[in-house]
């Protein structure tokens, strides 16, 4: 069975491809030749990932799954969210968006927040929606130098320390991202 | 295993149990002493299974899983969503949240919807949601006398029959509920 992850990331293909059974044969978005950026027009994480996969079905026929991901902080009614990649201007900036949260955090009590990645499958004219969520709160300053985006500054609940203190392993076992990339990969296992 | 399935319904809980491996032994609301209403106070789908499982949890200290299922109509902004059990007012009343529909898509060109079934489940310290999307389109009448709620003016996309009009069997292969607990007793199964 071939199948599209909607990237265009190799690493990120390999890397799901080697967890998946023999049977399935993973395609990235170049190897079908879809080289135009994928609208990403959604007003939530949700509505982006079913957006991409859509996309794939029914531009290029193939059973697809597309993920999404983004920080929800409760205080700001639940901002980043969908625009947590771009929170801070059009060009994807970790640094400006890790200091306007920051900012904008400045003199607020709640300081909890939650990672959500979505992925949305298109399988057999089934559509299934995986999320991960992983619950934490917002340090005041940056800590640790690993990870990406926000992780410097997401302290996941139960732990001491953030995202970027932890190394791969340790944070993709309770990671919003492996949480939902466990689930699809058991569901594709079967 | 222990797990709660938040439901105070014996034939949910049976349906569900029966679908399960030997290991892990299936409790309901009634089962652990929770009579009081879990408050569904969230503004999505999403956030009402969410609070249930977390309440559960929280509460009574059991793993658990807990599910949501609301109507999105495109016209109308995505309602009734979140209240699509009480659309038409406090008490549940399935004729009359259909009829209310039905007049509040008068005039309207667009009726395309989608059924949603979120289950939230807690398990291990993990937070996973499974989403089962079935789209389709609002009739204009209501057709059949099966299912419950909106089934019989929901005609699910690919089909010239409503939910209605189908048996348990053939709804239950393509319905927003079987894909979503489809995934989780997949899960739930490794």
């Amino acid at each position: 069975m071939k199948l599209v992850f909607a990237t265009h990331n190799p690493n990120k293909l390999r890397e799901i491809q080697s967890l998946l059974p023999n049977n399935i044969e993973l395609l990235s978005l170049t190897d079908i030749n879809c080289h135009e950026d994928i609208p990403e027009t959604g007003s939530t994480i949700d509505e982006n990932a079913i957006i991409k996969a859509e996309y794939v079905k029914n531009n290029y026929g193939y059973d697809c799954f597309a993920d999404d991901t983004g920080l929800e902080v409760n205080s700001l009614a639940g901002a980043p969210g969908v625009y947590s990649a771009r929170y801070a201007g059009e060009e994807k900036n970790d640094a400006a968006n890790v200091d306007k949260l920051l900012n904008q955090l400045k003199e607020r009590d709640d300081r909890s927040a939650r990672f959500k990645t979505v992925i949305a499958l298109n399988l057999n004219g089934n559509e299934n929606l995986f999320t991960g969520i992983c619950k934490g709160s917002i340090l005041e300053e940056k800590r640790g130098t690993n990870g990406f985006g926000y992780d410097p500054i997401f302290q996941p609940e139960g732990f001491n320390k953030s995202f970027a203190e932890m190394d791969l392993k340790e944070k993709s076992a309770i990671s919003h991202r492996g949480i939902a990339f466990r689930a699809l990969i058991e569901y594709l296992s079967q």
